[in-house]
């Protein structure tokens, strides 16, 4: 799959985790973003990081081939298990849609764009 | 080379830009971070993103094989001219240490983590 830039969808996840819960919730995280990089092809990226100084804070670079890809994400298993698992887990959530400063040295970056 | 996941820095860089050097600023840095990604080796990833809603607001996801990359990286000619020539368009700037949830998967992700 050759992933055409212009039709990209970036995003960054801005979550805030209810500090009780956030082991539980940082590995089903895990599985669910492992499972739909390896397993999806239009999904470029899902890399889920958190603050060094406020691991409750978590952050999720996403990248989808387009919109399509993105669609089908959502309603892949392991990101509707996801979703309902963690729903009560969750304090806060803001996505906000990104655009790419370069698209040409994303290539240089982001592996599957490659392929 | 081959990234040890285990030394890897991983930040994020909140940026707001004067909106009227905007243009300018991301020329600039646009510049900067395709000589970082092609010339340095020890730079995984320097992704400069905006918000589609408030393109002044500047997020840049940088990862760098160990710290000493991360020293080289800014002694590089291009970082200081980045840095001097900028000085003045920043309004804000906020350097978020972070670490990743899966250094694994990490490695289908970001090319360089490959090599």
């Amino acid at each position: 799959m050759s992933a055409q830039t212009n039709t990209m969808m970036i995003r960054i996840s801005e979550i805030e985790i209810d500090s009780s819960y956030l082991e539980e919730y940082n590995t089903i995280l895990q599985i669910e973003s492992k499972a739909s990089v390896q397993t999806e092809p239009g999904v470029i990226a899902i890399f889920p990081i958190y603050q060094k100084e406020n691991p409750t804070q978590i952050r999720i670079l996403e990248i989808y081939a387009d919109k399509s890809a993105y669609a089908n994400h959502i309603k892949s298993p392991h990101f509707q298990k996801y979703k309902t698992s963690t729903l009560t887990m969750v304090k806060s959530l803001k996505l906000i849609d990104m655009n790419s400063l370069d698209m040409e040295t994303m290539k240089e970056i982001f592996c599957k764009l490659n392929h």
